[in-house]
């Protein structure tokens, strides 16, 4: 049976929720776990829509809260899978905090996603090839793939430098 | 007025929690989010009890999912301030996953964030100075030194790798 | 001071979830109540991103389950603000579930809200006015314009005949 | 076996709860969505009491929210079966909203439901009859009749009237 | 001004909640939590319904779990103010478990709580009389004040024994 | 097979948490059901930890709140096992709220929970025998014994006085 394929498009997803009091700590700073959960769950909904099976996050690249979140504010993560490796994906989100008074929109930050395809018995599957159909498109997998390159030589060194904890 | 003085025994904080089925996608494996929600979380906790005033996540290093946690899995966070600067605390924490009926204990995975201490308008404030009292508290003070020289390269790079996105 | 205007198009808002065991009863249908308040929160998206003021919903429209929702289904809601009168608004909500193995996309409901804005004394506000580009767009304040007046004409049999209740 | 017959009596349910600040907006009001998924949750109690099987609400009768209710209200939502059908209920909610400072009590809004009764292979199945003992009962039952005609009638309406959507 | 009177049926309240999979660990058993937390909920409506001003729970008796509660189980508290005394009430609360398939309804626990009632300064302030207005309510109030007498000895010898701990 | 053995110290379990908006009423005292959940959380972790099998709290002992907790507070519990007979265990569990800008940390209230071991079939099943290390262990298990006897004849006593209700 030929492999599916399917498009970076037909991975994109979005979540966008206005930050409420438990969201944040008492002087109305969101907390980051909270954006963290929610990059999670933006990522979990591309990678299902693009593997269609299980999926776990494997890991989650170092991520900057550019500026603070708070009670609220209109927050909206955007997410597409960039690139298909043989079970794994990666997937990018884009997190914006909008004060919805005053219209401002904010970069709050952005971060990479590994994501694994589970069979029924858990194991790792094969996922989809990925379609690049933009020149946006063969940018961000590029890009994904340079990544990847990083993270594999990272994780060998990490290795050594975490082994002390 | 001197500066108020702490140990790094006294940041030490830890959180246990049984997964449960909201934790979990339905195939019964736990959301990174979930994990990363309470990374925060701990952290929150040990940045508190150092700095005793306001503090906001300012980064989370990148985390990797050593091991799928599961419904049912006690998972425990522990974690303790490792370095103190200005206004600005490394805190790092450790995440372990328990089977409860076989006892089996997995290293689930670590994270190091940086936190920042906030005054009542929201500014960036000093925090207490960390007293290192054992050869363990020299070695982690180290390394957090050596990751923050890293973030602080890393950003710059960072600064320029991202500008596409 | 001239009043704002916004465009139908920078009203639109999306939310996505995947359906968890806590959204369902114990033999995995999705409560309609679940649903029900995903209306109300991206109605709120919605309204709140016209009139950038408090909001508060007046009304919700007979809304019908076309179909069950079941846990692991993404339901997503979209909704765009259809009509802007003085100080409310008519938003109009759908929502769809994906199976997202089969990848199969349910109609489940659709709903239009009745949204009033408020002062920072809760007082009704004037909205800014609504700009209608398409011919879409025309169609959907046309059809909300006679929801409306429906409405009105029900709200004046409605009061004779619940006054027995 | 005779089918089993119960009355509206042994239907009727009740939830009061406080308004929490996670119920409403920064501003204090309580999201139109925390009353409607209250609303649902009565009537999965009274429809569960009458059918003792799984249900599934199939639709929410216009709701319009007569005054805004704010955090620190005491809600209470009453609910009874109205009518028993073959494998359908119509379940009555009636919501009203306490300053419990004050003690004055407010009528927040009322809402009808469908309800089917599903066995447990997710179909129709039906339920006991509905026992009318009092003049009251006998005027809910003839009232909700009324409705489920007008509710066929506008179904049938609604089938043209939202084919453009 | 006289100081107002309530009667105990003004103080009733009731919460009734079909128990879900968070509200239980996996093996499907609820949690005592929950219906701790429950058991105080209800008990501060009733309170707040007599009080109406702030409140606060003061003690909670020893509370026995006479028989499992399982997810799908429709539990039901009733609660009313026993007794009033100078700015404090004793909550009578009882839970009940239902088996919504058989109809089964278990008793699953009685507690009683010293609810405080406080004033905006969060001072302890006086409550309205209670007026008895059936030989129930008789026996309940004396019943109420009898274990007040047996809480403050028991509080008296508590103090010496718990001194160890 | 030896029955497994196992000391107080390995069932020591801590739980910290910073109150929130939704752990407390509008005025932000933290309701008394909110930390009841948590000792019963905390006392899930320590029984586990012991029994490693399914379990179930079988009783709370009386619980005094000796000081309200407000939002912001930092609330710790900890617990261990201090008595374990044949299928049931007695677990202690000790609050503390810590007003984490002055450091101040107040005893917030002990309770003791009754938790019962159940196999796979929801029958009590035995657990493994306690090592007593400490002067301390042996303490606590005497208490635990004596408050076992003293429940014990209260439940005969109780049975009598609670016919009423």
């Amino acid at each position: 049976m030929a492999r599916q394929r399917r498009s970076i498009s037909e991975t994109r997803a979005a979540l966008s929720r206005v930050m409420m009091p438990q969201d944040a700590n008492v002087s109305g700073n969101v907390f980051g776990g909270t954006i963290l959960k929610m990059v999670d769950e933006v990522s979990f909904v591309s990678a299902t829509r693009h593997a269609r099976t299980n999926i776990v996050t494997a890991s989650l690249d170092r991520m900057d809260f550019h500026s603070p979140v708070h009670i609220g504010d209109l927050v909206t993560l955007r997410s597409e899978v960039n690139a298909a490796w043989h079970s794994s994906m990666e997937v990018g989100v884009r997190v914006t905090a909008e004060n919805v008074r005053t219209g401002e929109v904010r970069h709050t930050g952005s971060s990479y996603l590994t994501v694994v395809a589970l069979d029924e018995q858990g194991k790792p599957t094969a996922v989809p090839e990925l379609v690049l159909e933009t020149d946006e498109d063969v940018r961000r997998n590029k890009e994904a793939n340079d990544r990847r390159r990083r993270r594999l030589a990272d994780a060998a060194k990490g290795e050594r430098g975490r082994k002390g904890r």
